[in-house]
C-alpha cells in the first residue's frame, strides 16, 4: 500500500499534449522522462480536446499559472497558430506549430520542431546542412518541416520529390521564402551530386519493405537520413548501412526534437 | 538517460485538484498512489486556477473526454457546486462539494468528503455512530462536513461547541435537516455522558500545545477524535491514550476521505 508517489505534488509544474485523438501519442512519457533528465519538477500530460471545443478549452488551459507549455497534435497544429503570441521563424514559413511555450515575461512563443529536430539529429552526429546538396523525398507535413528547417541551415541546394506536384512547389515556394540564395528544383528521387539524401515519405514504414528511391547501392559519402521511426532500420537504412554509408534514424530525430523542445519549454539541459 | 517514464502515457486518465494558491496542496502524491493502490492508470494534478478565472477554466476543463475528476480546494469548494449535475446528501447540507466526479452515463456529481472521511476512518476501526452521544467540538468548514456526516449515521445525540455560536448554530440547523429525530445542543465542551468525542477546531495544531477541552483524565470507554494531521499525536489525543481510550487520528480521517473520494472517481478497489 503506497501512501505518496514522487513524481507529482502541488509544486510540479503541467505541460501537455493537445491531440484528437489521444490515446496513442508518446510524448507523455518521453517528454516527463526528458523533464526528469532534466532535473526538473515537470510533467507532461495527455489532454483530449475535440475539435469543435478547441477553441474554448485551450485558451483556457494556457489561464493556468503552473501551466507552462502546450504540444500540439493532429489535428490541430495550424490551429494552434493563432494561440501564439511570438512565431518562431520555422512556424512564420510552415503556417503551423506544434509547441507552445509560456515566456518569462508573459506571452506564449509557438514554433514547429519537426523540422528542427532532424537538424538537431545531424548537429548530434556533426554533420552540418551548410553548402550541402541535398535531396528531399516528401512535401507532406514532416517534409515541409524538415525543408524548412534544413533551408535555415544554408544548403547550397534541395532538390524535392513528391508525388503531389502541388505539394512540392509549395514546398519550393516555403523554401525560397527562408533564403532565396538556396537552388531548388523538382526531380525524381536521385542521388547524383547530392550529399544528404533525406526520405520524409511514408515508403519504408512498418511492413513495407520498398525502398523511396531505386538504386542497387549508395556512394559510401552519401549521408542517409529517414524520418520514418519503425522499423528503426527501414530499406533505406538497411541499403545505407550496408554501403557504408553515414546514416541517420527517424529516432534521432525524435529525440532531437524532445531535447529542442524542452529547451522552448524554458527546461534548460543541467551543467 | 532515461528515455520513457512508466506513470505516464496517452492512455492515462486525469484528475485534478483545482485551488489557489496550490503548491501546498498533497492530493497529487496522495491520490496518485492511490490509483496506482488499485491498479489504474490514472494520475491527480495540481490545476492552479485564479478566482477571477474559475467560471472559463473550470467548465472548459470538464470538455476533455479524459478527464475524469476534479477535487476542489480553498477558495472554491462553494462555488465548485454549480459544476454538478447530481449533488450527493452531505454536499446538499452542507453547501459546498470537494470532489465531482464524471458520471458513465454522462454528467458530474458533487459530493462533500471531509466529513465522510472522518466516519470511514472510525468505520475502519469497526466503530459506529448510530444510536451514540456525540460531543463535536468546533463549527467551521471541517466542523460542518464532520456534524453533517456523522448526523447521516443516526447518533442518538450531537452536542457542539464553537466559540462562534452563530456558526455552531448554523450546524446544529444543518444536522437538524439531515435528521429531526437527533437531539442536538449547544454546551461548552464536556464529556458527561458522551460516548464520543470529535475534535474539529484547530487547538493543539503544530506547536499548539493546548487542549480543546479542560479535563484532566477521560474515561476509558470515551472514543477520542482529532481531525488533526500535524501533530499526528495532539495534546488531546495523547491524553486519550494515557487515558486507555480509543482513539482515531486526523490521519485516518485522511485517508478515510482517500478511499472514498477514489470509490467516487469511479475507480474500484482491488478484489
Amino acid at each position: 500500500m503506497k501512501l505518496e508517489v514522487d513524481y507529482v505534488s502541488g509544486k510540479t509544474r503541467i505541460f501537455g499534449i493537445v491531440g484528437h485523438p489521444i490515446e496513442q501519442v508518446r510524448s507523455p512519457e518521453m517528454f516527463t522522462a526528458s523533464f526528469e533528465n532534466r532535473k526538473a519538477d515537470a510533467i507532461l500530460l495527455p489532454f483530449h480536446v475535440l475539435p469543435d471545443d478547441f477553441d474554448r478549452v485551450v485558451p483556457a488551459l494556457m489561464l493556468m499559472p503552473n501551466l507552462d507549455g502546450l504540444i500540439f497534435t493532429i489535428p490541430f497544429k495550424q490551429r494552434a497558430m493563432a494561440l501564439a503570441d511570438v512565431i518562431g521563424p520555422n512556424a512564420t514559413i510552415v503556417g503551423a506549430i506544434n509547441a507552445l511555450a509560456r515566456q518569462a515575461g508573459g506571452g506564449w512563443t509557438g514554433e514547429i520542431f519537426d523540422g528542427i529536430g532532424c537538424v538537431e539529429g545531424f548537429r548530434q552526429q556533426g554533420i552540418t546542412f551548410a553548402g550541402k546538396r541535398v535531396m528531399l523525398i516528401g512535401a507532406g507535413g514532416a517534409g515541409s518541416a524538415i525543408g524548412v528547417a534544413v533551408a535555415h541551415e544554408g544548403p547550397a541546394s534541395i532538390r524535392l520529390f513528391d508525388p503531389d506536384s502541388a505539394r512540392a512547389t509549395d514546398l519550393m515556394d516555403k523554401i525560397k521564402r527562408v533564403d532565396p540564395a538556396i537552388v531548388v528544383d523538382y526531380a525524381e528521387p536521385d542521388c547524383d551530386g547530392i550529399d544528404i539524401l533525406l526520405n520524409a515519405s511514408p515508403v519504408g514504414m512498418l511492413d513495407d519493405s520498398r525502398m523511396p528511391i531505386s538504386v542497387e547501392r549508395f556512394d559510401p559519402k552519401l549521408v542517409v537520413f529517414d524520418a520514418i521511426v519503425k522499423p528503426e532500420m527501414t530499406p533505406l537504412l538497411q541499403l545505407a548501412s550496408k554501403s557504408g554509408c553515414t546514416f541517420i534514424q527517424g529516432r534521432q530525430m525524435m529525440y532531437g526534437q524532445i531535447s529542442k523542445m524542452t529547451d522552448h519549454f524554458g527546461i534548460p539541459a543541467p551543467h
